[in-house]
């Protein structure tokens, strides 16, 4: 039975690789999707569709609302959330799109850092599980298997 | 028409009271739910009823429980969500509550500051409206009445 | 049995008010709600919350902004909903509306002159009635009270 | 990942062959439905079906209703709704489609030139993104698969 | 607790009265709403408001689409639905009425005589509660208010 | 595109044969499911997996509850629903399921022989297409095809 | 705000007089419903309304559907559940109400003691809050009017 | 037309593997989906993903939220639902997944021994079917296809 992950979380770093690679060296049916990852092109691409924009203010929200309409488009498919939250930067897509996934009955699995556990209470709270790491994540997902 | 309001959002300073009485003095019809805002008696409601937990993990966990049952029982009952980003702390149960309102179809509006334009930007593209401050928003909810 | 009625539709003379009035006249325990009707106030309320927008592009997005806010909070409370098309402008906001309503299972009643038959064919079949005055509209709600 | 693409809105120019051919010439996987694009067909549909009816209405009703019929199995298939407005005719259907699919939650994106900004302005803030070209919905679309 | 009662079932003789009379000596506090039951108007009501139809089909189309609408109204404010069948007509706005109610999990009760039992069995399966009488009915109900 | 039909309606002759044989004769890549035709089996099945039951009502009962379940998981497969109704006997089953389907919102249409225009009336108006034969039932599906 | 509390349990005890009354101590605005608590009048209730049954296998079943009924109500009117565990009994309709309530949405609190952790651990994780008292109970929703 | 089936219920004997046996032998095309049945593996599966809990309680939270999460998967995948309850143990979890599967809308067979008729009473009136054995499962399951 293969399953679609949706993979939400900072892209600051390679952690979707490095979760895709564990997950085929231990045999798992799993197909990942998530968001674009380049940061740079993240942000331009509102503009790289609809041209210059007249600020800053713009030109975030042209780009936002080419992300949301990719994040809606995948996470419909995903049987699956994982969110991983870092130290660094508000990561308020991450708790929006979390929040979003549970609040569709999407069963999801946060990954965070021991040093987050109080600003993410709430949120922990209502995923299914919440882990330090991503061979974790991949060890709930396994047990789907067993 | 009487509208329920649930003003999701940082529980560090007064802007609840504020807003409220602005709302009063404009005379709009409006009955406003929240969450617990005395930061001491949220982080520690999960202890107060259930006892001593083993470490601060775990009454954190208590806590959340609590503080989700409250707001999800509040939440059901508004008719709109207004969501308010300060400059200080994570806030993703800011976060957490405006993206599970805008999923339950709840009409939203976010009040954030200049500077986080950037990092709220997805978020405030599913919103319905975006402002700076909270006569903007009730500037917003005033124009029902008109 | 009182109900709430949306009443859809184009801006630009007061048939709202005409139909509040017969339905006054008739004893219906309505109560009206709909879109703002003041047309200047309308294209106006973006920039008259938020500021002088860069172009007349973004000043129509930010009262849509507003604009939708609205009608999605009193769509919400409406049991019913009559949706009324003239013979000039688009009136897309109309043919949205309704189609708004009727995809959320709103009873929805169409009030449309003989001459937009043809454009509007698809739409009237998807309503529960179409009618071509605001006296059959008022006919077919007086009828729930029969 | 496949994705099945519905493609609302005018059926006067051949903008979905024209759409169909792009893709293709990009290499994205995905399938096109939408409606009759054959506009005598669409208009004749109901009594080629069920008959002569007694007058231009019926006949428009009898049309209408296999012609919803066929676009309410289609959308129900579709991952996404691309919906373009031209300038000419009434578009009412083309309005309907996408606040249907909108309310359905489908991501949506408009197509419609820079003079129809304003009468469209409050569907626009509903959808994900709308846009001027085809090639400028083809660009939202093909940012899902980078 | 007032409760909403949608009395869903034929109109060819005044089991409605009889049952909203019998609740009243039970002290019940119930709120009856249901279909139209003067015959000919539920039947004429599409040309008294349309005008005159070609044919007894368009006659009947007018006057479903009116009677559809009031039905549509009311059960949606119905906490329950009491569905009655009796021995004569094919009663299949009755079958279609509960089985609507079923289906958007109202809580229904069928009131039918013995010899029904047979062509009435999968929707009695369905159904909450069947019984044969109305006091059998209101024995339900009533249960409710112990 | 392969589209799932549930073919509701009586079991007392072959429609469903003629209209299979039909899809096959016009290439239509259709596939039906249905409930068991065969009409001893049907009302037998209960006993015959729950053993002798206590009367003929509780016969039924047993022989319903399989019946539902049957259906249930085939409607939920259909992309689209025919329903048949012939001159003889109650068929409030047909009712039933045309009356769910349309309530899911699965596209419907219905058959039924111009004698119970009447009866039917305010089913046809639920339903998006009601024709006479069978043929005409598959010209509809077919249309989705061009 | 008035809030209605379903009160899910086993009905051996009086446990719903005495949260009642201890809520009343407290001034908390909340209306109580729940089941029928005299157990010999719950497994009646089927025969007391229509009749002697075959067996006991029947009884149960004419009992149950009456009881299913009427929790069927009174639960959609509640806007949280409270659920009670004894150490007696199978009490599987305790399980079935809650697990019902929270797959409703329903804001839900377990009120059990600490000997049925083990069993209980899943229903458990699935619910807002699980205390061992109905103290604790009112002390959760006590925490929704602080 | 292969379904998945969940098979809910009890670990303590291989009634899965007896009933996957059977319907191979009858060549049914089903897709067997369910809990984690090595009984020590379940209770331990929060620590061995998480480490030591503080207490016996706490490892149960964190074996119940991964045994949840896995359940939640597999029963979004299924078509139909069977759960077995057996004569031993409290079985809640069986009644909770049960009772999910009904709300959810998944039709659904219950398997309990007569002796417990009437503890299952009110969930038995809500499933599909009830059976004794699970050949009798089967024979529900295999009806769908004659």
């Amino acid at each position: 039975m293969n399953l679609t992950v949706y993979l939400a979380g900072q892209i600051h770093d390679d952690w979707r690789e490095e979760l895709a690679k564990q997950a085929e060296e231990r045999n798992l049916p799993l197909t990942f999707v998530g968001p674009q990852t380049d940061h740079d092109r993240s942000d331009a691409i509102g503009e790289a569709i609809l041209g210059k924009q007249p600020s800053a203010f713009y030109r975030d929200d042209a780009a936002s609302a080419v992300n949301n309409f990719r994040t809606e488009v995948l996470m419909k498919k995903a049987d699956l959330v994982i969110g991983l939250f870092g130290e660094k930067y508000k990561q308020w897509n991450t708790a929006m799109d979390i929040s979003t996934a549970i609040t569709l009955n999407k069963p999801t699995i946060i990954v965070r850092p021991e040093s987050l556990i109080h600003p993410l209470k709430e949120l922990s709270n209502k995923a299914n599980v919440t882990v330090e790491t991503i061979e974790q994540a991949l060890d709930v997902v396994a047990y789907i298997y067993e």
